[in-house]
């Protein structure tokens, strides 16, 4: 099984051609789209979506993700082992969510000789991801991708920190029905109540404990504090960013 | 088969996360995406386009749709057995569309051993939709799913009524290009001429048959009566909205 | 292999319909989404869809392409041999991009036995492309689809031309970044510089060859000359429009 996450939208066939390029070379994988309406060059949003759907997956699927503002430049790319699957990225914090205790094996992508040539400088997820993901796929050998490495790039997340009041973290993206995903965790917790953008909002189980078009606040369905308002948007009713602060009061 | 019906849009890796679920269960299933870019929250678009497209698929197929206002409430849910298929639903109307004389079986989804833990309060469709779904696309018998109800609940549908003028219709949704779909089926006619909008336009067989940017009307492709503009949007030109009457002149 | 490219966007289910419709005829087919985002009705942005997704999908596959404002009328359609795959889709430019040379067989697609019926006037994605694409797919001969033909349907595609100061072309489509894809090739090249929107700016292999949100122009993933503004959309930076001329200077 090979998944895919990219910013490439549905207005381009980018995908469709990564997916011709994967099956010619592994006629048996089966694919599916994780995200490709991610906001364009928005690695943090990338992260995100395949921290919360990698879990759900089999053991042995490569996930190939491409978020790539540095793509023809020499930006390194790595395949990254878990214990439960493969992720086939560009070296640039896409893979941040990874655990370091989980990583089994990092391998540079370097060897041009499971590439398509020429190599063009603005595809490279055709170019280099999707058959290095299609190659893992069919049961190539790690050492065929590139020499292995001890690390791979992390982006420098927004910590939630402790202050006298509560748990201070932000809003970090935003889901399709408004909802605004946050760095504060459940270990973050316990929490009563949450202030954001000058209001205080209960911390609820259910978008049904408050009235329609009201605020609140749930663990969402990744264990994230998550900032919504019922049947509305919180985006757009509270006025949120990314960024904007959250008080986890307990 | 399991096809997948919900308003969770392309942004966010929702349906992505389902699809591995299903197949974490049930390995060989071949996924169809119906829509997903359905208005949020809107029970009769969903209901509308699982009409038009279940007919379509084999015998044996599995729907699974999603559009779950109610999530987290406890607010029942069903899979519902047809000859030629099962759908897989909240009970909240969305399956309305289906014929009571043509459902063999209704089961109400309350087995939790065939659920994830622990079951979110915001996402059943990750963890409660899907894997019954799977289940049953792998052969799992109803019985397992929960016990068998009556009937499932029907939404309030706009019903046409004859007038001394024609049958008096409304517009129900529209489609990419602007189409307006109204509840006025073939059975309503014959008509020769469609009152819309304080207009009054021909039915005809083929846009063609109107110059380019002129109003018609014509069955659609699932034999509900359509208002359209001839390369352009009959939402946008005639200023239609959900509800706007429609009249089917003889 | 199956691909599917059209312009019905994905509010809808239409896509999912044909889906099921060739999975019903050809149950082992194997499906792929090109692109169902094209502008609506637009033949050229579906040509140059399809002119750079296909060589990158294994020999045997079978392409359906539905971009169809005729639909309804008497508009022939088709179903061309390459010796790498199958075309089917209206005659309507829509495969303009198949080299003569290349083009092994054209069937006009005009046995009714084929399709389902009864043939709606506004769906023949659903009820006359993709039956005929799964026979394809499902190893029907050819003759069974139509009778020979000689030649397609060509767009009057504008072609570039030598000046003194250099190669004229224009935009044709641009892509979810805001990139413009030209008509100019590599092989009307070499150039140094491109003068587009009363600018004159340079003509690089990388986006990291200029500053972040500075215009550029390099030779995109399928050789075409792509006018680019780093980190930014070149459409809406520098205005640009379909047809906007752009002269590659050498």
């Amino acid at each position: 099984m090979v998944t895919l996450t990219t910013d490439f939208g549905s207005q381009d066939p980018f995908v469709g051609i990564m997916k011709g390029v994967i099956l010619g070379i592994c006629p048996r994988a089966r694919l599916v789209d994780l995200v490709h309406e991610l906001p364009p060059q928005d690695v943090l949003a990338g992260c995100l979506a395949l921290e919360s759907a990698a879990p759900f997956f089999p053991p042995g699927t490569v996930h190939l993700a491409v978020v790539d503002p540095g793509v023809g430049t020499d930006r390194p790319a790595v395949a990254v082992a878990t214990k439960a699957a493969w992720f086939v990225a560009p070296d640039n914090g896409l893979l941040s969510f990874l655990d370091p205790a989980e990583i089994r094996e990092v391998r540079r992508i370097e060897n041009p000789a499971l590439w398509l040539h020429p190599v063009s400088s603005t595809f490279h997820g055709r170019d280099v991801f999707a058959p290095v993901a299609a190659h893992l796929a069919a049961g190539a050998e790690p050492d065929l991708i590139g020499p292995q490495a001890d690390s791979i790039h992390r982006l420098p997340f927004p910590q939630p920190r402790p202050t006298p009041e509560g748990v201070a973290g932000q809003v970090l993206v935003f889901d399709r029905f408004g909802n605004a995903v946050t760095n504060l965790r459940r270990h973050h917790g316990p929490g009563r109540r949450v202030r954001v953008a000058g209001r205080e909002i209960p911390l609820v189980r259910t978008y049904a404990e408050v009235e329609p078009r009201e605020a609140l606040a749930l663990w969402g369905s990744t264990d994230r504090l998550e900032i919504s308002v019922r049947e509305g948007s919180a985006r757009e009713v509270l006025g949120l960013t990314r960024g904007t602060p959250v008080l986890l009061v307990p």
